[in-house]
């Protein structure tokens, strides 16, 4: 099966325009799952709580899920991408997984990062796992990463690829991508965004790019540049993500000892 | 304070010569807290069950902890040596802390690697962190690392730095000590062993070298080389490590949600 990511720089505020870009880029892409950014429709640095809201959108009713269900239905692909949601009054920072069939699902980000803390409702969903045809995937967002727990957490609960959109400022989550997949023996693809954002006398962000595809034994499947706009796609096994065996005495799973965690 | 390890090629099943190694190797040493590679004083290729009892000691009776004890009396010196340990008929793969004031005490290794599993006992003692005046030091053994709880649970019960005795074979560790002290920003001193060993017709095990003092946001303050011996310390600060504030919206333990783990 082939997963990948499409890594570019989305011009803040400006949805129609994000979307359209990401619909054109995937057109010609010969995927079974594509992650995008964090906020891949609306731009990373708000200035303003009202800001967010004026960009955010219902689920899976506003017009970004349902164009990526209509691309997903058009080209019979996985997508998973971040979206600043809005539901009864709160604010999310969400992404959504949609497929061959339609809108399937969402995941709020646990632990928001930074000013994000200004903006947004801490994630109320947990980590979830959707079983597809292609595999059983799972979703963080960005600074997840950061808790062993995240991806430790979808693992446990049966994820083979964990799908992993987002806007990286710092420098240290592709190597750490490594860890998280040789710790629980899963794939990842993370979807960064590139460029740099310095909205309303606000310091700028430079996002890292970096995207990545991460097999579940540590290796490195790719990682894009820094800057360069990139859409890739690797041939993976999902299935390999279910076996946990190391070698013929070690399963990372059996071999938890959770009396003593 | 500081702190550093004893990168050293143990003799397989010569303790005499390995602790007087160690005690030679010391004794000019500027070090407040010194690790020492797992299972230092015996080598770690065993062929049989015997075998590792004939070279097992108890604690801190045995000879190995008393010369180690008395080292650390004398060098007014703070050290963490893996040591195979007897007790009440089992064996375990264990660790053992001293200090300016003698033996202090044992960690007995929590998840047991390959044919770890046919000579020693699961351990028993759960993750251990010792308050001392030049700080709070926490132990876990060699593969203990690949499992996000131990540093975790290390860090959570309030370890600044973490011993880290090791006997490392495959090459991920010294890379993925950076994710585990940036996720817990604790300071880690991973001592691994040289050289190789192949015993009894068994497939050689060529150990990784590699030691490693990482600081508590990822920075790897130095990097031992593959095959060298070579006794280094390094100055660090471990109350830095209780702060856990990555920014000022950002505390890794205040952000953990752990509803959802």
């Amino acid at each position: 099966m082939k997963a990948g990511f499409f890594q570019f720089s989305p011009a803040f505020g400006d949805i129609d325009s994000n979307v359209n870009r990401v619909i054109n880029a995937l057109s010609g892409a010969d995927a079974d799952l594509i992650v995008l950014p964090e906020l891949f429709s609306t731009g990373y640095q708000f200035v303003s709580k009202q800001e967010v809201e004026s960009l955010s959108e219902e689920i899976p009713s506003g017009d970004t899920t349902q164009a990526l269900a209509a691309l997903s239905i058009r080209r019979n692909m996985y997508i998973v991408a971040g979206i600043s949601e809005k539901s009864g009054g709160q604010l999310y920072n969400s992404a959504v997984i949609t497929g061959p069939q339609g809108y399937i699902g969402t995941y709020r980000k646990t632990h928001l990062f930074f000013e994000e803390k200004l903006w947004f409702s801490p994630g109320d969903t947990g980590f979830r796992v959707w079983e597809t045809p292609i595999g059983r995937i799972g979703i963080m967002i960005c600074f997840d990463w950061y808790f062993p727990e995240s991806c430790r957490t979808l693992a446990l609960r049966g994820a083979q690829i964990i799908a992993h959109p987002s806007n990286l400022v710092l420098p240290n989550c592709p190597d750490a991508m490594v860890t998280r997949c040789l710790e629980n023996r899963v794939y990842a693809v993370t979807a960064n965004r590139t460029g740099a954002e310095a909205r309303g006398g606000k310091s700028q962000l430079t996002y890292i790019g970096s995207s990545q595809v991460t097999s579940f034994d540590g290796t490195i499947l790719h990682r894009a540049t820094r800057d360069d706009e990139e859409l890739f796609v690797a041939e993976i096994e999902p299935a390999k993500a279910d076996n946990k065996d190391i070698n013929q005495f070690n399963n990372l799973f059996a071999d938890r000892r959770t009396d003593f965690y």
